[in-house]
């Protein structure tokens, strides 16, 4: 898994499916400004609300722009059936890794999550990080089941929940699971609001809503903190404070899917129904936020 | 919607998908034992695991088999779009109702499970029950909200999660609710486990998991609630305490496919992977209650 900014575009959609052409200016917005690596279908590429055939479109899209960027592919599903079967279609489609969440519509037990695990884990010939997000998937893995996944083949990366902003405390709660699994398998931090923080703590990797749509601003926070410089590195994050109070109001997936209409980079309503974009006042507020940000 | 016992009947799965002989040996159970209704493709019939094309075949299975049963089938899904699809085919294949909850992966606003209701009420020609399962949706009706969905046309019913287990504290929470909906409008519990203290709470409809395996069971629980025997209705579910333990330590669904795989109604594992049913001391503990209930 590669190190630095791993950037979580969008999947725009418009009336008729997949905008593939506000998909590809995404990916475009990527390349040229360098991120380290690309994850497409991540929970901000929508990837719970589309089909098996739209998942391969996007993947076969993303390796068709991405150059030479090293691109990642969700693969997560409701079934173990439904996630071999994504796997395979992102690896035909040339997919360098896959992310993999424990999905969840009954809540999972750590057996049956490590069993889901294990059988994909097996089956693939391409790195997997797992992803570790208890707001979506509404399972919280221990640090010890962290530990027994990590032992998996394949497994190269673990994408984490956010860490505690005190310094410290975030350092302490990266060295604790960081104990737990393989020198191998890296970390990553989610999360926008404490990137900063968890690259300081110790995480290789940012895992990124912005680095989707603002990846110079994002590569800016990520540059300062791979550094070491973690006064530059808080000093541009928190310039973003007020985007932060908006991700933390709305969630930042109607946050960025919103702000990529009002920059015109998607159609309007970009987002799978029912879930909807920023209206009235909240979308006024955040193009108030946008403008002074400059963001790019 | 039909008042009394709604049996929520399991669908099994084996090796090659549905276990199309057990789960039409399910649905003659429930007919040979008159439930009020059946409803197909609730959380026990793991309606948010199977295809479109597998969810029509179910409907199409129950209709053939349910006789003069009404039958309700869920419509659930991740998009308002994917929701429509499946109301067609649930009314395409005779279902004279539908079941429908504000399945998420991002968490919802109050707004946009409100337009999916809209959306989906005013598309239909058979009546609408809401399905209210925080446990699995994620998402909290306010009873203001559920006052505003009561309103859309064809909403019937609304099947609400377990109420206090004090009577009086559950009598004054279906009040509540009961005085922001409209009179034609139903109220159904959820919850085996306090099923009996709904109905004498005012639910006309007991929404149940054990009445799909076990019919005459839950109907003597419901008879006795429904003619005010509050005493019998207690003593008849206080029997059944070792299952209801075992609800609230493994869940509804993994406890009673289990049972069905035990009672040979049901191949082995029934459940989608990554669900496990049942193993080891849990499942001997399980077979252990079964026999003296005498469970049918």
């Amino acid at each position: 898994m590669v190190n630095g900014l791993c950037a979580f575009p969008l999947t725009p959609l418009n009336q008729r499916g997949i905008d593939e052409a506000a998909f590809i200016r995404l990916i475009e917005r990527l390349v040229a400004a360098e991120v380290d690596s690309i994850c497409v279908l991540g929970s901000t590429g929508n990837y719970a609300y589309l089909s098996r055939a739209e998942r391969a479109r996007v993947i076969q899209l993303a390796m068709q722009h991405a150059g030479h960027i090293p691109a990642m592919a969700g693969i997560s599903a409701l079934t173990t059936k439904d996630v071999l079967d994504l796997a395979q279609d992102a690896q035909q489609a040339g997919a360098g890794a896959v992310l993999l969440a424990p999905m969840s519509y009954q809540k999972l037990t750590a057996d049956e999550v490590f069993g889901l695990y294990e059988t994909v884990a097996h089956a693939l010939s391409v790195p997997l990080c797992v992803y570790d997000n208890p707001g979506t998937t509404h399972f919280e893995f221990s640090d010890e089941l962290h530990g027994r996944i990590a032992q998996l083949p394949n497994v190269a990366s673990i994408k984490i929940p956010p860490v505690p902003t005190d310094p410290e405390a975030a350092k302490a709660r990266v060295d604790r699971l960081r104990a737990l699994i393989p020198s191998h398998v890296s970390l990553g931090i989610s999360g926008d609001v404490c990137a900063a923080t968890g690259i300081e703590a110790g995480c290789e990797t940012w895992y990124s809503v912005i680095g989707g749509l603002f990846p110079h601003t994002a590569l800016s926070i990520t540059r300062a903190a791979q550094a070491g410089d973690s006064q530059t590195a808080a000093k541009l994050s928190a310039q973003l404070e007020s985007l932060w109070a908006l991700f933390r109001q709305y969630g930042s997936l109607r946050v960025v899917a919103t702000a990529a209409e009002i920059l015109a980079l998607a159609e309007s309503p970009c987002l799978p129904a029912p879930l909807q974009p920023l209206t009235g006042q909240a979308r006024q507020q955040l193009a108030r936020v946008l403008e002074p940000l400059s963001l790019r």
